[in-house]
């Protein structure tokens, strides 16, 4: 822990199956005009939007609705939510769905009252907020993003077909609460979990695979890669099987909640190569993960040995004994891609939609950042893309 | 993650060499009477209690405080305590110490405003408080017991002998804030930075050693265990190594702040025996628990052999290959005392100042808990402090 930095998560999660049962005491402390937030109605069908509904009600809220919100939320789409929380006066902000709702929620919650269009100021700009945020709170239906307890938002520009994040640092951006319960997770298709649970996995190697420093965040990060390793193996071959989901989504939350980053340089190109792909080809964010992670990791191997090294024996158990440190992280990659390939990850580019042709535009659109072992040239990025097809 | 809980916690933590600079901002914050609090009297020599005088000064504030608080805050202490802040109408009250003194200024936080005495309401009947907690933050100079981030004060009786831990689940009785500079950890003697690391250790372990069920708090548990473990032997060569003690400063916080224990049972027994035995002996509270860990946890290992297993193969390292399960447990707490050796820790109650003729009187004041993996009866109470004189 070399840096300096300010750790502070104000979101309370409740957590596990009766988890919704605290969702009338958090309503009760806001204002009546409520607005639900939800995605393509897959709610609808598995009970959870009744259920919810049935509180509000309950609880004497007036409920606007902002629905179809999509997979790679659309700056479009935020602007006509905007306006809908604008009209309803809007108290409160209430996500439900995944990731993707979650973080469509933040950048209405942090635009209702700014003049200016969101898209210049936090995506273009990476602005805070500059007037007051309308508060907001989370019922989880699928583990992955961990935007349940953070400030990040990931947000598309269809016209442009950029996918950027923008991470608030204002913590009222932050979810104020978030319902966790497992079971609400488990009507999800089994492609939608496991693009969740390598969501989660990659978030923590993003931070990980960086700096050379001493630090108790990357135990951390092992502790959390084990666990997510040992759950999903068990929830690729039973996915009601409510432990292994259990300890998927309080990993999720974990991974992406600040504390593993905390004192210590991060990476995120693999998230950059996805978004960029995720920008031209509107495919799964955690399946754009999957299919460049391996040609990513093995081009910048040769630059972070000894913390590849480090990650093949306490993350994949790999036996250092009478090899050499080339070869051990090699094997713990190997035992990566064994592991992601068990899942049945999409393992590149060309399934999820992506042609040769696309290569020019995918450099195009893809931010370089600095924060890992090399920092890719445009050339390097095209290749990387290239040895994904 | 099997239980249904909460995670709530909202102690913003300012961490790092630059650390104190965020004080006069959480300072703004509040209103113009503030106490501070602390112990014997080490913070005037390394600087830190000018340091921290001169912004309260440049921050405008009235200051009344609270000095002499123990090692083993006294509920007497309290009752002083309390008087001087409502002397004072403190708006604020300021920790400035270690887990001692932060323990107790949770304490008087909460009774300020309370007609019954604490003793009772607290740590004898655990209630919560029923008016309005003065607010606190912390300066902490010393790592180990997490106080800084959590509702954790243990408040001793010197009458009865009592020494008694009450947990307070409001949130208000948190501190708002801590500051944690590890270079303000680096003037303690040698004794007691590793009485702090033993404590830190043995917090994981207590959230660790309890249930059968398969949770990623176990995961993470493992995590910083072995961070803890790696930094605590480049600190006993070195004391002055920035990395080693800033990766302990920051463990001491995560392994009791309630992370570990999410969705989880736990044990807690070797402190129930630690603090029995410092209660009695007035020792330092990490090697109270230092000296009665091997006993009670040799004494244990049959009823919990799988989770002792696995504590020697992912904190020790054991390779359990043609090895059986008991073999292998009884090599990780072999590890465990080897490491407990080479940082100089009280391996015996007797160094500590207890006799054989005290064995009844520790066994009245300790509570038996029920979390572990076996519910000890007084007798067993008796043979594990005969086992570690």
């Amino acid at each position: 822990m070399l840096g300096n930095f300010t750790y502070a998560n104000p979101t309370k999660l409740y957590f596990g199956e009766n988890a919704l049962d605290n969702l009338k005491a958090e309503l009760a402390q806001v204002g009546p005009n409520v607005v639900l937030v939800y995605g393509g109605g897959s709610i609808k069908k598995n009970g959870i939007y009744e259920a919810v509904l049935g509180i509000l009600r309950e609880c004497g809220k007036r409920v606007a609705e902002i629905s179809g919100v999509m997979p790679n939320p659309t700056i479009a789409k935020v602007r006509e939510g905007i306006e809908i929380a604008r009209a309803h006066e809007a108290d409160f902000l209430l996500a439900v769905g995944g990731g993707s709702v979650c973080d469509y929620t933040k950048a209405v919650a942090a635009s209702v009252h700014e003049e200016e269009d969101p898209w210049e100021k936090y995506f273009v700009r990476f602005e805070e907020p500059s007037k007051p945020v309308v508060p907001l709170g989370c019922v989880l239906t699928l583990a992955g993003t961990g935007s349940e307890m953070n400030g990040g938002s990931v947000i598309t520009n269809a016209e442009t077909k950029e996918k950027v994040g923008k991470v608030f640092a204002d913590t009222s951006v932050f979810p104020r609460f978030a319902v966790l319960n497992p079971r609400f997770t488990m009507t999800l298709p089994h492609y939608q979990m496991v693009a969740g649970i390598y969501d989660i996995f990659n978030h923590i190697c993003e931070q990980y695979f960086s700096g050379t420093d001493d630090s108790t965040s990357d135990y951390l990060s092992e502790g959390l890669m084990r666990s997510v390793i040992h759950s999903s193996r068990i929830a690729n071959r039973d996915p009601q099987n409510y432990e292994a989901r259990s300890n998927i989504m309080w990993s999720a939350t974990w991974a992406l909640n600040t504390l593993v980053a905390c004192g210590k340089s991060t990476d995120w190109m693999v998230h950059m190569l996805g978004q960029g792909l995720g920008g031209v080809t509107n495919a799964t964010h955690g399946m754009t993960l999957a299919a460049v992670s391996l040609p990513y990791y093995r081009h910048i191997l040769p630059y972070g040995l000894a913390k590849f090294r480090r990650f093949a024996v306490n993350v994949w158990n790999v036996n250092p004994e009478g090899k050499t440190d080339e070869e051990i992280a090699k094997e713990g990659l190997a035992a990566m891609e064994a592991w992601m390939r068990e899942l049945g990850l999409v393992m590149n580019i060309t399934e999820l939609g992506a042609t040769p042709d696309m290569l020019e535009k995918l450099a195009d659109v893809t931010i370089i950042l600095k924060g890992g072992y090399k920092t890719l040239t445009r050339d390097e990025v095209i290749e990387i893309f290239k040895e994904s097809l």
